[in-house]
């Protein structure tokens, strides 16, 4: 599908512009909580105490995931939304598959 | 919230009208499998058959949340979008709420 | 997989026999849930109050899933660990099996 | 809870001794798949492109879960159904904590 171009002038605007540094600060915690499970395998600790930090990183990534798909939805779709016409079509149904493998992950 | 009025002349329109149908066959038929997982614990199947079954009556609600969310951002997301304002901002964050409960369900 | 026999002189003994009554109970209710939900859906329910009920049944699915998963481990892996070989292997690829289709799903 | 030595003479056995080295190729190309989320973030990469690799890493990290829960029943709470008596018993309650943990994140 083609997407059309974001933003004028050059600067990339993507839906989560306002919230870029929040996402930055809770990737970079989640890289360093997959690091941390690697260390406990290492370290060959028990199983069930590296299962719950699986669990917490998932979750982690859930929340980003969220996070900019709500982005998403109050810009790029909203914007879509407003022009009509079948990009708009295009985009609910980009978002709409984007949640499905989210749910089903 | 106060969600606003939807439809005119007393005529209810929901976002998922034109797949009303399709909607009821497949909640028929999850609450069908629901029942057959109810009589295989009565009739003592063996645990790993029930589980599959559970499994598979997860997938088909999931399956029907994806439907309607779908339509839900084709129809009333889009059409709050397009009127913008407060409303559109609380059309979001109600869509983004329900994303959120879903994966984490 | 041949499933070896379970019980002794006819009588059928599942994992979740102890929790049975408990389990037809959820099921039942479940079972409401999704009527529940197809009635919503023919009265034209907005989507979003669909949707929550949609994760509630969901949810109350899983609880059904993880009830039975603890039995099974309980009492039948558990009882195939202690006769070990072929059969304990074949019963923990099984549980295995049936944990992945439930995150997945 | 109490959980007994594992091993004998100092050397730590944990239930996935010999997924070690498949488990730790996993774990870092899971913290290689954040890093990359992050530097996509970092570059403006368009939402949907974002949101398919965090799909994609939290898929990773399940499918480590499941290994390690594997080798977990296989191992421990096998060796635990052997012994029997109370650490049997907390053992499999403790599985399944870890399985719904699983399940809802």
């Amino acid at each position: 599908m083609l997407i059309p171009p974001r933003g004028i002038g050059g600067a990339e605007l993507v839906g989560y512009a306002n919230d870029k540094q929040d996402l930055l600060k809770r990737l970079r915690r989640a890289e360093g909580q997959v690091r941390g499970i690697h260390r406990m395998v290492e370290e060959d600790t028990y199983c069930i105490d590296v299962l719950t930090q699986v669990s917490a990183a998932t979750k982690a990534l859930e929340t980003v995931a969220i996070a900019l798909l709500t982005d998403h939805l109050a810009h790029c779709v909203a914007e879509a939304a407003r022009e009509g016409g079948d990009v708009a079509d295009a985009k609910i149904k980009e978002a709409s598959d984007a949640i499905a493998r989210l749910v089903r992950s």
